[in-house]
């Protein structure tokens, strides 16, 4: 997608993601970015030839420290805490975290109409239902999980419900998220964890 | 929002929204609703001033419409029938809801750098928890609902399953949507409700 994957365009991609979190995929114009990232409209323009260029290596980039983000999910604990430790990742529960998810909702609503941005979605989906997955059967393994017959399925519920809560919770005045989100995801868990 | 609330803004609105179901928000543009409306640009500036105002009227129309789309709920059937044909309304289980739920989709990220339309996305959201925790009172009231001690929670709950759901089920190929879709919900309200 770039021509370089060196640091200035990683400083672009950087430039890009701090305009949707704060204004909208809508302001991410080649001229926003440039002015953003301190650098010429031509400069951008030798990276990435065109806004949807430069939105689809954006949304690619994001995926990529999403990733990062859930590989640092300390495996060792009860299976239960190690799950919820996981989801909480995703969870606008405090700034830094309301930002990555308005951006995540940024993309994701951008891919319900761009089949490339769609592709990172539906990759990053899959992603993240076989991570929770694994999760659900390393809890299953230890016959914590009475209720759940199909952890694939159990797993993309689990996606929902999360992706969910961010979008309500981003609605939300924000001290008002950390309660109704802790509440609303243990409501979740209680039902599938054992007492 | 609008100086008039007659047929030629009804139609305006109708543009735009068909543009953000077609080619997602950002090519709402006043020059793209005129063209699509059929009228020239001034007349789309003579109901809307700005983009902004013709967004935030169009989310308004559209959360209207989501309104008048609940109500057409049959209420008099068993209470888990009733609850997952209000929770289908919302699905992408066919193209009209795909594109009903792009358009929301659409929305709910720009309510996430815009205060106007927070505001009526926060609004949007307490009414469709408020109008699931009545269902689920109901449902309550006859037994059906063993595991649930908290309506208001289990609403939010469900309202996070069925937004997660539109954004995984959009993601999909469609051809794989219907069974994803009613095989999660169903695992979901097969732990609600009593066997």
């Amino acid at each position: 997608m770039t021509r370089d994957e060196g640091r200035r365009g990683a400083h672009v991609l950087r430039a890009v993601v701090d305009i949707i979190a704060e204004r909208g995929l809508e302001a991410a114009t080649m001229r926003n970015v440039a002015a953003a990232a301190k650098i010429s409209l031509a400069q951008v323009q030798y990276y990435f030839r065109s806004k949807d260029e430069l939105v689809a290596a954006a949304y690619q980039s994001v995926t990529e420290l999403f990733d990062l983000k859930l590989a640092t999910v300390d495996l060792s604990g009860p299976p239960r805490r190690v799950l919820r430790q996981a989801l909480e990742l995703w969870l606008p529960l405090d700034e830094p975290r309301a930002r990555d998810a308005r951006v995540w909702l940024a993309f994701s609503a951008a891919a319900a109409t761009s089949p490339v941005l769609k592709e990172i979605a539906a990759a990053t989906d899959i992603e993240l239902r076989t991570a929770f997955a694994r999760l659900l059967d390393a809890a299953a393994a230890e016959g914590q999980l009475p209720e759940v017959t199909d952890t694939e399925t159990e797993a993309a519920l689990l996606l929902a419900v999360v992706d969910g809560l961010v979008v309500q919770g981003l609605a939300l005045p924000e001290d008002l998220r950390v309660k109704f989100l802790s509440d609303s995801l243990d409501t979740h868990l209680n039902r599938l964890f054992l007492a």
